[in-house]
């Protein structure tokens, strides 16, 4: 499977309530009693990590629709793109050929596994829309099989033993993508970060720790892996997600109420120059993608399909941009590109 | 003939050099010997001019075409939208009621003349491109026919006697309005204007004196009457205007040259925001339509038709829009209507 071919489930944007909430994932941390942790892994170590998961592949037909990719053979630009792609973290794209990292991939984009990161395995399920309870499902379905094949390093009293201490228990990180742009234009957006951490949540951008809320999207996911069961931290987000999107959604309507011509406005201009730029940067497109997609959800512009606002959101970026054109190229140059894949994107695709 | 209903022949963006020279115009201030100047006139004198020019359109079958409005008669908003037209003058249309003001105007908008003015006549001649010569052919035959009527304040030393003596002599000013996008972005303008200035010449914005230059247009006139013959000064504006006209169009290539993705950006930018806007304030909407028409003279933009671009410059103007909605505006209100008319404007007119 090359890279460029991989598909991306939660692109779709199909699921409940995916006009806010841009997708949901969850991911458990894993790690085989053979070995030591990676950090500390001998090559032999990593190599018999990375063998066992790749005799799964034969072991079992659930395993049929996977492939394994190994990160020491794929370009810097294609690593680039995996993290992109939300599939690797950027330390896995990074360091990952010398722990002899790879990546697990199926058809469908929904499950994908990182093997040889901060712990030998790292499951990832990515859903369209808010649903962390059917994410669960499936992962835990996987994570069982898994479990038939392999002998997990697992204590009784802690649960999933970890790298990282803080993931030590569940090994459970569950977090839901939502696009809050009336939030963020009302200046509440700060409030709720501040209530969602005090509820015990964290909230990221779109990029993870440390990067701003590019596009108005937020990452919300739990702190915690200790304590509360798998069942009741997806729950507990879900819940709280809900309210989030219920908030975002009295905001846009009271904007509209209030500056309804300001808000048409910005979002028409949003859209005009999306679909004329001749060079435009990820940031600015993304801040304009923003508020097309809420234009959009609002019922202000024509309808554009979902998936190509979200699959959008990733082919703008450096990697993937080079990736498709084949080659290495300037920020310039990466600005005209961006700029030409967004104008041939929409002025195909309005309905 | 209504406000409304006044054609204004410049506006066609016919004539010579027509993509950077958007207008040639030319005004001769004359006084009736019989009255003194309006400043100092008595309301019966007043009278008396308006009279004397009422009964010339019975007199002369040249002057079938024309018609005679009194400012006094005149909302507020019509004598407004007359000063956008380029017609009156601020202060003819703020005071021009009290001096018993009016406007001789003809069907085809190429001749005007103020009535009760700061002189008794100020004639004038509007052409689209760089005609200067062909405005004063027909203003001087104008000029003619009136004084073979009208006795005119006339000195065989001074030349014409006006109320300002900086207007004494031929008491012509003539002007070219030229759109000069590409000196203003290359930071020239200043030196051109400096030059011009050197040369004699007085550089104002749109709408005159003390108007910044929206949307980049320059009105370049001569500064003297008193000395040099009406035929030199026409002919030395126009030469100069050909050097200016000249200077741009190299800028222009200089910056597609250097920078012509960046140029390209911000042209398309503009056209794609007013294709959109829902909201548009007048000194965006000028600078946004000098792009667009430069973009179109450069060939980077479908041809859109000069006239279209030319009346936008006066239809998005405040009294304007009132006039055509037929109500008072609020400046939000007028945001609204000007955004609406001119993406009606646009979306019509593509070729």
């Amino acid at each position: 499977m090359k890279v460029e071919d991989i598909k991306l489930e939660w692109l779709k944007g199909k699921g409940p309530n995916s006009n806010i909430a841009v997708s949901s994932r969850i991911r458990l941390a894993r790690n085989l009693k053979a070995y030591p942790f990676p950090s500390v892994a001998k090559r032999s170590d990593l190599e018999g990590v990375v063998k066992e998961i790749r005799e799964l592949l034969h072991k079992d037909p659930y395993f049929k629709p996977f492939s394994v990719l190994m990160l020491g053979e794929l370009s810097q630009i294609e690593r680039e793109a995996l993290v992109e792609k939300h599939l690797i973290s950027p330390d896995h794209a990074n360091n990952g050929d010398k722990r002899y990292g790879a990546l697990l991939v199926e058809e469908e984009g929904v499950l994908s596994m990182m093997i040889n990161e901060e712990d030998h395995l790292r499951i990832q399920c990515f859903l369209g829309g808010l649903q962390l309870s059917e994410a669960w499902r499936i992962i835990d379905q996987f994570d069982s099989i898994l479990e038939k094949y392999i002998d997990y390093a697992f204590d009784e009293e802690f649960g999933y033993l970890t790298s990282c201490p803080t993931n030590v228990g569940t090994g459970l990180r569950a977090s839901v993508m939502l696009h809050l742009p009336a939030l963020t234009i009302a200046k509440k957006i700060g409030r709720v970060i501040e209530e969602l951490s005090k509820l015990g949540l964290t909230v990221r951008g779109l990029y993870g720790e440390g990067t701003g809320a590019i596009g108005n999207l937020y990452q919300i996911s739990n702190q915690i892996t200790l304590g509360p069961s798998e069942e009741e931290v997806v729950d507990k987000i879900e819940k709280i997600a809900l309210r989030v999107i219920e908030e975002e959604e009295l905001t846009r309507k009271h904007i509209l109420k209030l500056k309804g011509l300001e808000l048409e406005d910005s979002i028409w201009r949003a859209y005009g120059i999306l679909k004329h730029a001749r060079l435009i940067s990820s940031k600015e497109a993304m801040e304009l993608l923003s508020k097309v997609r809420m234009g959009v959800d609002m019922g202000i512009l024509p309808a554009i399909d979902k998936n190509k606002l979200n699959e959008l959101i990733i082919k703008i970026r450096p990697a993937h941009l080079q990736l498709s054109i084949g080659k290495e190229l300037s920020p310039e140059e990466r600005d005209k590109f961006r700029a030409d894949l967004i104008r041939s994107s929409f002025t195909g695709g309005e309905k």
